[in-house]
């Protein structure tokens, strides 16, 4: 255990790296993965190796890694497959612990020969005690030291947070980096397993739920070589943080191309979602999806329940809130009559006063805004709020009101956002209030759709607390 | 019907408008009206209307309606609600043809006078052969003149477009303006009805089916007055341009929600579900979906069939695209024998090369992707293309090949994409592709779903044409 955590941290936390085939050709991935290092601030050293240069993107080179002048923790191999092997014998001699292997040709393709050649790396993995991301993955990124040991250097811009993403498609680990670039999401770091030589989903969960810049660790999932391990990881995890899947392969088409991808079958998806509701993982059916529920539970408190109030700046936008909240099986209740009665004195009758409310009239009017929300909040009826506001010229004060109002306020109930503005306009107040835990999304539907997941994953929690 | 269409030109494209209510405080809706206008860069005369002003905002203000000096096609009206009957009047005796009614206080409000004073304005403007959008909106805005007669100015950034939007809701047109700013999507118009006084959807969609800068026309409704006309008018639009809809009071709460806000009963979703379809009107789930599907429907041919090709970069999204097709009902269908056999002499074994194909090999290959795509999109077995690639530094290249390839092809099927990027990088490309009916997602999911609507609009249609 001690030794798998050494392993672990030499992955993510390394003080010295090889580059093994580093290169300065822009037409070679040893070039990308340099660049990554050196653009994304790498702070330990660095060692490319490579037996022609002596000098690649202004950093020395060596011929091979044994005569590289200082230890190295972690090195990432992109060399071709049939040299593996002996790359692994010399890491062994060398000490290395952590492996990044990006090179592909092993299990996934049609040969035989190319999972003979994973099952040999695996064993020798194993034998040396280093733990392999990979084969065939773009690497790991950790942005709190940073590093991006990946062949993609645009990883360097994802911004630093709480999320850890763990994939087993590099597309998707991409789609999920360049969403979350104009989503107002941070990781803390991204993972593509690849065909799991020696670390798996399990692996990875065991190891991030002990690590301390991680606060949410969601999953794009295919197939899975130890689904039970990765249950009893998540059950030991539950109450610690949140884990969330999105696993493909519903359909039939999509459940063979899983064997071809990552070598592994997807296998029946109802089996999967029973065994994950078990061990406390939250489900979600899209990238979007996860993407918006892992940037609610990484800042968000938790609903004691289901009921959810709708406060909205115009009628339409709280109404198709209302609607995906009954699909997905929140009540928007009545008012306590304290409450209602409270709103009734600082609403005109000109629009709806009942949960939902339209606080449109009451735009002028800053009190009442605060004494609506404040009641809202207050109310013992209330487990939640949605927040819809569009902006409109006459309402471009009424967010700042509000995040003072929310900021101050010793409610602990999650308040879920869609404000929606052109860029620019409410960029500030939306951030102080992210900045607090108050999530925004952006359309009133997603918005609804996160707190109901919020919803569930307490729940999930909750069954398996008592 | 001359004298109706007559009417609604006055408000689309008017050569002079007055401004009931104008003024410089910009505390005042009138003051936000007038920004509008300028700012929007409308090309006609503007007479801002307030007796206690001689300019406003640097342009020449009357004390009366009747004191303008030229012919007035447009009056857009910021009063209080009981003045409206006597501005009507005014409005009358001065020729004005059109209304864009923004003041609030009628059929929406609690107090039963609102709609008696509603119904007195309806009467005044049927029997004064008068169209009036309204009472209770933000405006209208027409990206073609310019005219932007609303009280939001930052409608005039919307890109002009080929998408009418038509709601019930301003919230929802203030939502779909903002969220078109961040995703290539234009509008020809966008439309408040507010309460409908004698402008409902059948009147709009009439219209707008005979608009040649509109080539769809998408719908937000909370609930109709004139169901069955709007199905009459809906029908004789077949063919000539799509009509969508989302109808939110799927949910109890905001099937009561919808009859304050407008004034009218949101009715029984399933009841309109049918005669939508009966009527062609494709039905929506979410104002994204709405948003993705209209941007889809204003540029790409029709599916043939429901049979579709993934094509992707890397597997993970590939699948992603495939749950979806499949839940939607799109079938995957392996390929003909000849482009089977195409792929399997272009693409190493390294990968999936049934269908969806994983092209992820063929990356520094420009010649193996060109025939790949030029033999699935020939392929008789195959309706539609869904393309998704997301970037990676070593597949740079990959996106400009493959327009040019898609732009020079003769066969005209759908071929949708999810090009995923950071900001900047396949920018142009993606542009390239859109200005030539290849629309582009953010998400994989996001891009089979449109392409699931494209088929069953197709098939709406299909029934309606036989």
């Amino acid at each position: 255990m001690e030794r798998k955590w050494e392993a672990m941290e030499a992955i993510f936390k390394p003080k010295a790296v090889a580059v093994i085939g580093a290169s300065d050709n822009p037409g070679k991935l040893g070039s990308h993965v340099m660049r990554s290092l050196i653009e994304g601030r790498y702070p330990g050293k660095i060692f490319p190796v490579n037996p022609g240069k002596e000098e690649i993107l202004g950093i020395k080179a060596y011929p091979s890694l044994l005569q590289t002048p200082e230890c190295v923790d972690l090195s990432i191999i992109v060399l071709p497959a049939e040299s593996v092997p002996k790359t692994f014998q010399e890491c062994r001699e060398k000490g290395v612990k952590g492996i990044v292997l990006i090179t592909a040709g092993f299990k996934e393709i049609e040969d035989k020969r190319g999972e003979t050649l994973q099952q040999e790396i695996t064993e020798l993995a194993n034998q040396f005690g280093m733990k392999v991301i990979g084969p065939n993955t773009f690497g790991v990124v950790n942005l709190h030291l940073p590093i991006n040991a990946s062949f993609t250097p645009e990883f360097s811009s994802v911004e630093k947070g709480e999320i850890a993403f763990v994939s087993q498609s590099g597309g998707m680990s991409h789609l999920m980096g360049f969403l979350s670039m104009t989503s107002q999401v941070g990781f803390s770091k991204i993972i593509g397993l690849g065909n799991r030589c020696n670390v798996d989903f399990d692996d990875m969960v065991e190891y991030l739920t002990d690590d301390p810049q991680t606060k949410v660790v969601a999953l794009y999932m295919e197939g899975m070589d130890h689904p039970r391990r990765l249950m009893e990881v998540a059950e030991r995890a539950k109450g610690k943080k949140p884990i969330l899947s999105y696993k493909v392969g519903r359909s039939s088409t999509g459940d063979q191309a899983s064997q071809f991808h990552t070598g592994s079958l997807a296998g029946k998806h109802e089996v999967y979602g029973g065994a994950f509701k078990q061990a406390g993982i939250l489900m979600v059916q899209s990238s979007e999806e996860l993407l918006d529920t892992s940037k609610a539970l990484a800042i968000s408190p938790l609903p004691e329940g289901s009921c959810v109030a709708v406060l909205s700046g115009q009628a339409g936008p709280g109404m198709a809130a209302c609607d995906v909240c009954e699909t997905e099986g929140l009540s928007i209740p009545p008012f306590s009559s304290k409450t209602q009665q409270k709103v009734e004195t600082l609403l005109p009758p000109l629009a709806i006063r009942t949960n939902p409310i339209d606080m449109g009239p009451a735009w002028y009017d800053s009190e009442a805004i605060e004494g609506i929300v404040h009641s809202v909040l207050e109310d013992k009826k209330i487990d939640a709020v949605i927040l819809c506001i569009m902006f409109a010229s006459a309402n471009r004060a009424s967010v700042g009101i509000l995040a003072d109002l929310l900021l101050q306020s010793q409610e602990k109930k999650p308040v879920v956002c869609c404000l929606s503005a052109p860029r620019g306009i409410w960029d500030e107040e939306i951030k102080r209030l992210e900045a607090s835990g108050i999530p925004n999304f952006p359309t009133p539907e997603r918005a609804a759709r996160v707190l109901a997941n919020l919803v569930r994953y307490k729940k999930l929690r909750s069954e398996y607390n008592e």
